[in-house]
């Protein structure tokens, strides 16, 4: 599928067929194409739990106000923003940098310093926002890529985050910005007129 | 460009051929294109300053801890994460959502109490949450249709925050999660091997 044709027909998606699991290969597959998302520093503070099975997706509707997507999907992302993706992943990055040529060794400390500055300890108001706009390129990419791999979606954030993250292990200083779920179409079903967008002019100033 | 195609060759371009301006209708189509990602009940809390200008490239550079990209690059966009896009767009949105028959307009209250009820007053942490994560739905799509308009980008958070504000008259309760760089890549440039990546199982947990 064309890139700016898939852009165009994403859709929020209601109905899912319920009938219809995604394979394995094919859920793998969508989340290594979107985990190719950029992200500050290449740090990629995201984690995912897919929750597919049945019983699971019903405690997830119960934390989602009751919405029947998050059952009737035969996926269900929870997208989890980590302040911690600093600590976590700075290492293997900074590594993998000198070894591809990207930096040389001798600008670990200054490229580690930036991030300190830029990013602030664990628990400011910086690292929330670090993990949570990192965390939402790689959810739309996922939405991207599902389009690609014959897949609809629907992110939602009409959800209780503390029961999710106390029914699915999630530690508290974690975020959830949002839950995907993801599927096919249910046969039959005819989408309303996509939903009002602003024009340009109206969210774009140009200098 | 096919989807998956676009989004595995995605890179983050460092070299922008300084030669090439990016014609205004195509700078559009972009912009509108991106706009089509997905919402918090459909409120794009998100605004651009999309800064063509030589001398203001120049301004936004010195903000930008010096990096070239800034003035190579023919357009870079300021991406404004905004707070108060509840209140700015609520009643567009719900009017057009009763319209075109997503909601019936006895709904509006509960609409109301329920958007209210996720995102907090103005000012609240919430409210970062909601207006960051959004605009990285779009910064993302933005990143995504360049890629179909032969476009390439990069994205930066490497910048003084306080300085743009300040430089681009942007009011002190707007974030600014990233800016992006567009432009066309130089020729002759070669890439370096893509940049490394977590496994999937290392970021996954499936349930």
């Amino acid at each position: 599928m064309d890139v700016i044709q898939a852009l165009k027909e994403r859709r929020s998606i209601n109905f899912f067929d319920p009938e219809r699991s995604i394979p394995d290969d094919t859920l793998k597959e969508l989340l290594e194409i979107a985990n190719l998302a950029p992200s500050s520093f290449n740090l990629q503070p995201w984690k995912v739990i897919a929750v597919k099975d049945r019983g699971r997706k019903k405690v997830l509707r119960r934390c989602a106000f009751d919405q029947p997507k998050v059952e009737e999907a035969p996926v269900v992302l929870i997208i989890v923003a980590d302040p911690m993706g600093v600590e976590e992943n700075r290492n293997a990055v900074i590594e993998s940098n000198i070894e591809l040529g990207y930096m040389k060794p001798e600008a670990t400390e200054s490229t580690l310093g930036m991030i300190q500055t830029l990013y602030g300890p664990p628990n400011s108001p910086q690292r929330k926002v670090f993990a949570v706009k990192n965390a939402s390129l790689f959810a739309m990419s996922v939405m991207v890529a599902a389009r690609g791999l014959g897949l609809e979606t629907h992110p939602m954030d009409g959800f209780d985050e503390g029961a999710i993250k106390k029914e699915f292990g999630i530690p508290n200083d974690k975020i959830v910005p949002m839950i995907i779920a993801v599927g096919y179409m249910k046969p039959g079903v005819t989408l309303l007129p996509r939903a009002y967008r602003r024009k340009v002019e109206d969210f774009v100033r140009f200098e």
